[in-house]
């Protein structure tokens, strides 16, 4: 009989088996409930990579004291809408939530507020701080530094992270929520097309030998993944990383180890622009479906035309109504923890 | 006898002329030696086809009523750090460096500030706003939205802009300035490798078939440049158009003209923030230098490993010492003005 690779799971039999598990493992009983939300709710938007699924690496990080449960950010020093934070190596999720909820207020009060945080773990899905700021009816972008994972533009040897970005836009019937890593690719990715047997659609990295491929096996011998745009990404890639040191006052890229298990110490910058303080906010909803609109008038060339997040609240309306997709042994194992 | 299709002239002359010839359409005195400033600081620092070459075509517009001399930005509304300006279709890179100057002083007093700009023209070099706020000792982000130029990921119509974007971070030895489009080749390059009959050394773009190539004359028939990172470019710059509106309150790329002669209304941003303000300047610098030698450490993989705008003091100081280059019969007809 052959297992079912991945079982639909009701979203709140989910959050409540990853927040028993938390609890157990040091969290207190809110933030225990929130992390487990915030893992449920990635794999309830369809990022799999980075909800459930990827929960086993979070319980080993906080086994092996990669993250602290119990820490929480403090304030290190501030000046008028920009603040900075030391997050005490706590859970990346928690901290991130929190950054951008403290981005949110000083956009209350400032109109933009802007908050650095340093010495933070892993945040997971990225999207989710857009989406929280969206959803407090602001805009939210925020980003991150990572490990050395990308070679810069000219060099074979990683250096740079691939370093997410998030931009979002609320709007009524639907947030515009821009999520993405500055490689073309993530491993992830990669190793995927190539356990289907597929090409990448466009080329994605180098061979060994330094030639343009879209052949994921051939990426992953050389470890030279593409950044977006070739040059351009990989100059993106290094203005990201030296802003959220900069304001952090944390580590950047090169200082973190290279290693996904013992990733830490990472720098992130949340900001949020309160655009209705000095406009109409009826004017900005209709400036957004405006958009929208305008892209869906676009002459297909085959591809679906789709905005920024358009396909989030399908996919989460789908995934509430039949259960969140989580990898069957994951899961399995997740309830014997 | 073969005329040269470039010559070198002396930075100050080609200030001094620019400017008469402004001061001839109407601008006030210092205001005509600004723009003029701004013009030759582009080929100054390597920019030719945003700076001098570029200043017939700003001749046009300001004879076509295109562009305001005499217009100045007005103050729309504020909030804290958050501030909205009418452009009043102005001279862009006049409104921009004001809108520059304007995040600065915000950012002086709040930490961070932004100013949202609407009804602009052109900015022409985008980069002189990065350098601006960088010679401040601030960061600088800006972005502006254009004329639809560019296919969104998906289809065949060019219904977004390349939304140029700028992020500068001051650094003592040589700040660090990312100016970059958002499509992966500008119509400028794609023609200039055409005109030496050379392939673009990455895909460009797609054929009238749907193909990508790296041909650029089958790009010009197709009017379909790419993106970087082709969905995620496409994503990226539906956002910066969509924050650039619904900031500035001003137009989106859809309800601009697609006419480059005619291109006006635009709406842009910027941002400065002071890392000095929550932190010790001498580690913002540490900090950038650390950065820019790791990256040196890169292995090569025969192209140089630079980080963005590391060409540009070198070519500004052997500009500044050989004199500016610019079109040989451009600069006779501006003479001739």
């Amino acid at each position: 009989m052959v297992e079912p690779t991945e079982i639909r799971v009701p979203y709140d039999d989910l959050v409540n088996v990853l927040a028993r598990i938390l609890l157990e493992l040091g969290f207190a009983e809110d933030r225990a409930s929130r992390a487990a939300g915030l893992f449920a709710n990635a794999s309830r938007d369809g990022v799999y990579s980075h909800g459930v699924n990827r929960f086993p690496r979070f319980v080993r990080a906080l086994r092996n004291g990669i993250v602290d449960p119990q820490a929480t950010p403090v304030l290190i020093s501030q000046f008028g809408a920009l603040e900075r934070w030391d997050g005490c190596l706590g859970p990346g999720m928690l901290n991130a939530y929190q950054c951008m909820e403290r981005a949110i207020a000083l956009s209350g009060a400032h109109g933009i507020g802007c908050v650095a945080l340093a010495n933070t773990n892993h945040w997971m899905r990225g999207g989710n701080y857009g989406w929280q700021a969206a959803d407090a009816g602001v805009i939210g972008i925020c980003w991150t530094n990572t490990m050395p994972n990308l070679p810069p533009w000219g060099a074979s040897d990683p250096r740079l992270g691939n370093n997410p970005v998030i931009i979002a836009v609320p709007r009524r019937e639907g947030h515009l929520v821009l999520d993405m890593a500055i490689s073309q690719f993530s491993y992830g990715a990669i190793e995927s097309y190539r356990l289907k047997g597929q090409m990448l659609p466009v080329p994605g990295g180098f061979t060994v030998e330094g030639e343009l491929t879209s052949d994921p096996a051939a990426i992953e011998r050389s470890y030279r993944p593409l950044p977006i745009g070739y040059w351009k990404g990989s100059g993106l890639a290094l203005m990201l990383d030296l802003l959220a040191g900069v304001l952090s006052g944390g580590k950047t890229t090169h200082e973190l180890p290279s290693d996904p298990e013992r990733e830490t110490r990472l720098s992130q910058v949340f900001i949020a622009i309160n655009p209705n303080s000095i406009g109409p906010p009826e004017r900005v909803n209709a400036l957004a479906d405006a958009v929208v609109e305008d892209l869906h008038r676009a002459k297909s060339s085959g591809a679906p035309v789709r905005y920024p997040g358009e396909q989030v609240l399908k996919t989460r309306s789908e995934n509430l109504a039949r259960g969140i997709p989580v990898n069957a042994s994951i899961w399995r194992d997740l309830q014997q923890l």
